[in-house]
């Protein structure tokens, strides 16, 4: 039978009792001489997914989004969470214990500078707060008169007395058949790098560039393949790592000696020995407020900027793209398994999302390949594939039906690449509007497909191609419509996304996400996603700028019963027969008798 | 015969001994115990045109662009430009006294911290240097280890003996029925603001600001007709306005004593009364330090932000909308004048550029209305077409030929309206390759004229719509796509552009240029030009967003002639014979006889 291994289905209500915590909490903070806490969701490298152990704003409130704060005073406390989650937070955490405020309409720096008494004291964590976020957090208190305190050993962690262990998942060398370029030469690429800022090192603090590297992957983490871990990399001289040695085997300590000075819990002690006199390249986004004060305090200049690893690793080299390549043939020859599957028994009526994720994740896991999903399956029928971030519960399960529309958003996490992909199918006949809205939909997909773009160009300026079928119907979507894709890493990375957000160029090697989509709320949603290489565009007679373009990677057919024609071009049309044929090739040979039946009639030419 | 009224051709070395001035500079800089001072091409509003009095840059210098900076040092001087002016600058300013930088490359604060030398003290103009100038040279100097010193009174001023006098041109009422709103209404409109922003007052420093909220013109700048003058509007009380008396005839003064308190030369005294415990709202692209530091010294605060008349005048009423309906059809008649003109004219090799701005301008005084120019004509055959910022001089006037191209961007000023458009045309047979050019540029230009948005999309998201069709050929032009055009006000006016940085968003009421081209460099340039209104769209039937889209209201034939018409889709092809049919049927009434049969020929439907 199907089965999931790498997701879950728990309801949402998280269970303990939050208002004995938040009072246990308060304790804690009066012995401390604090008149207040800021909890927040992250963890020190401010992660996408966090460790159990890290999951504190969890614990307090029972929200367990993954993005929200909350200020405990003394006499009052409040949960800050953005749109996304206003319907769970309220669902999951108690509102006679917290006032639910919108993160974004009202952050939390205005709610301090409302509450906090005059003269008080509010504590915060600085290992789990960046630079910005602290001088947010300052310029409150100076608001309310009153003072902000760093307090590096988090008071929650006094209180939350069944807090589970980090994680200890073993360390693994990443193939360097898969990887494609040296630790050597990455380190020598991010040498060059800091001469060329004039940075003396840098701090890697974003675990996906400590793995990319060392060409290192690890188990900590759900979803991503990262080790906790920190990681100097001076312009001259040996590199520290830092990472607990119990996830280290023999062979793997004796490949990472070779490249750096490993250390395990003594990284303030480093960067205070070294930061005298140095311009210490510091990662605005994930590094915490707590490594800046280290520097400073020894001496060191706090040179704020990007990751240096960040650009490199978003270039995908040949290895890594033809590791992607085979991982995109195989995700999609067991996404195709699953959707001829889906398309034989659904109908019935007996099918739910939660087995349709099982079934899933069992047709990735036979390829024997599967190292874990790449996020937790969005699995949506009817209203529930409305809600853009949704994730079935057993509460929330349900079937899927005739005449509605099913959205499946999952990917995989392989040693030769990660997937993402989205595919949105019509259970039994779909409706005119379905149609015409899935067209349109899809028109934006090929717009984005298809473009072609001088070098230098952002994913800012490409966005709009995406939107203006849908524009043109007095419709949108709320969401970008691409992100950068790590090459077995994270499923979300920088620099590169299109959105009207996206301001970093696009260089040839990145891999980004193409998904634009429709939501009708309480109805259905729409969603088609293809992975997309960015690559060097042939050059037009006459042509005066490099261009670039995108090459396709996923593999797997778009429902053609969702497809108005006649609202296609005949180049749409020709982008779709040419997709689908290649799709074809391509799986075919993976696939039994029977599913290969099915591919055939799903991707045949749209005029047949 | 023609003639030219409004602009000049005057060759560009400006002459005059820039060594002998800034030797009198460095000694008056001795004087006041300075080791060197930052001169700007600013005046105290920061304008995009500034009168003869305030041009210091180019008195010092010989540079007579529009943007730049100086450092004069006692040892060392620098001359700072941007790319647009690399070339100028080399021709009209001495390199034996100053040293060329590129103004964006290397900032005059990267030059300040190189060579200023420890200990030294520079000094700047508070009144022509804004809030975030300021701080800039502060924190070059404190790189320098030298100290910033503020001087109020420019100590060019001393040794410019021949400075001429600020201008004195006289102010008038702007007539409600151009206007289309009451100064009245609009002072309560900001009230209301200030309000809304908690502002206790705003300091209007824009002089179009000035002009917009009391309904007055003047003629102070050339191409622009505003007087210089400031305003302080409370949120409660009268408004203060400063302006030198002697531009007001007793008529004009009653009409603005019932609006505001009048003033001359106190504004630094009236900001001092009012300044204690407020908060003042400060325009940070044209507000000087200097008024800053008044602010702060007197006990209030600075509220930095946007100048909150800039969104409301960009916002078109009725009657103005009315008004730039009719300046676009006289102007158009007189564009369409000159065009058929040039067509009889041009093929026999006798018409100069100069020639061709002189016809134009004088088409245009002959519709009884002109005003002024909204600026000086780019009249650029062949070649010089291809260099963006071209103005044409005596030394670089060049006849149209045939065989190649001609590219005219112009624009006035009517009490009723502001214009700028811009017609490329052949002179003769043009070549294949200008005609597959010039069509790619018409079809980003229909893309942006044709385009639907929801309320909210800035120009930012649309810029990328007039550049694909030359992206998918491997070209592109360096610049945005369109900036806003103020009623009777300035050519340029924020907040709203179509260009990668154009955040705005667009609202209806907004008039924009849609002005994408394609330049060659030494060969040709083309460019087409309309301006645009935002209106809204009609709803399609199951739309769930406010729509926008734009209406053109340019009136003047694109040429056929340089269309290849297989290169345009079916309904491309509408949109510009929809266009033709709409300028023939307005224009026609206004021309003479031959005009109008030219012109019947030049907007024929494509496919004839």
């Amino acid at each position: 039978m199907f089965e999931a291994k790498f997701q879950t289905f728990e309801d949402r209500a998280a269970g303990g009792d939050t208002a004995a915590r938040v009072k246990a909490l308060r304790a804690e903070l009066k012995r401390l001489k604090l008149d207040g806490f800021v909890v927040t969701s992250a963890d020190r490298h401010q992660s996408e997914y966090v460790p159990p152990s890290e999951q504190r704003l969890a614990w307090l409130t029972g929200f367990s989004g993954s993005t929200g704060a909350a200020m405990v005073l003394a006499d009052k406390a409040a949960l800050f969470v953005d749109g996304r989650y206003t319907l769970q937070a309220a669902e999951q955490a108690d509102k006679s214990v917290f006032e639910f405020v919108h993160l974004r309409e009202r952050p939390p720096e205005d709610w301090i500078a409302d509450h906090l008494p005059e003269g008080a004291t509010l504590g915060y964590d600085p290992w789990r707060t960046g630079i910005d976020g602290a001088e947010r957090l300052q310029k409150a208190c100076a608001r309310a008169k009153g003072k902000l305190v760093a307090v590096a050993d988090n008071p929650l962690d006094q209180v939350w007395t069944d807090r589970p262990a980090p994680p200890l998942a073993p360390v693994v060398l990443h193939d360097l058949k898969y990887a494609g370029e040296s630790a050597e030469a990455k380190l020598a690429r991010i040498r060059a790098e800091l001469e060329k800022q004039k940075c003396d090192a840098a701090v890697l603090s974003d675990l996906a560039s400590v793995a990319w590297t060392f060409n290192i992957r690890g188990g900590d983490v759900a979803h991503m393949p990262v080790a906790l871990s920190w990681a100097i990399v001076p312009r001259k001289g040996t590199p520290l790592l830092f990472v607990d040695s119990r996830k280290l085997s023999n062979q793997v300590r004796d490949a990472l000696a070779k490249l750096a000075e490993l250390h395990e819990r003594d990284l303030e002690d480093q960067l205070t020995k070294l930061a005298p006199g140095k311009t210490i390249r510091f990662d605005q986004s994930t590094a915490p407020r707590r490594l800046a004060d280290v520097i400073e305090k020894a001496g060191g200049t706090v040179s704020k900027g990007s990751d240096p690893v960040t650009r490199m690793k978003a270039v995908k080299n040949a290895a890594e793209i033809a590791g992607a390549r085979a991982a995109h043939a195989r995700d999609g020859a067991a996404l195709t398994r699953f959707l001829a599957w889906l398309d034989r028994e659904a109908i019935s009526g007996n099918v739910s999302e939660i087995e349709a994720v099982k079934a899933l994740e069992t047709f990735r896991r036979e390829t024997g390949k599967l190292k874990d999903v790449s996020f937790p399956t969005i699995s949506g029928a009817g209203p529930n594939g409305a809600i853009v971030h949704y994730r079935v519960t057993e509460q929330s399960n349900r079937k899927l039906k005739s005449g509605e529309l099913y959205l499946v958003d999952s990917g995989a996490q392989y040693e030769d690449g990660t997937t993402d992909v989205t595919r949105t199918v019509a259970i039994g006949e779909p409706g005119a509007e379905m149609r015409e809205r899935f067209t349109l939909v899809l028109k934006g997909h090929i717009a984005i497909a298809t473009s072609v773009f001088p070098e230098g160009a952002s994913g800012a300026q490409l966005d709009s191609f995406a939107r203006a079928p849908l524009w043109a119907a007095g419709l949108d979507f709320d969401h970008g419509t691409g992100h950068g894709v790590g090459s077995y890493l994270g499923v979300h990375e920088g620099p590169a996304y299109i959105s009207k957000l996206g301001t970093a160029p696009l260089a040839a090697g990145n891999v980004i996400s193409n998904e634009p989509g429709y939501y009708k709320t309480g109805a259905y949603g729409i969603r088609i996603e293809n992975l997309l290489l960015v690559v060097a565009a042939p050059a037009p007679a006459g042509g005066e700028k490099k261009l670039l373009a995108f090459e396709t990677l996923t593999r797997a057919p778009i429902d053609r019963r969702l497809i108005d024609a006649r609202l296609l071009t005949a180049k749409e049309i020709e982008w779709l027969d040419a997709y689908h044929a290649l799709v074809r090739k391509e799986l075919e040979p993976a696939l039994d008798a029977e599913t290969r039946k099915w591919l055939q009639a799903a991707t045949a030419p749209l005029g047949k």
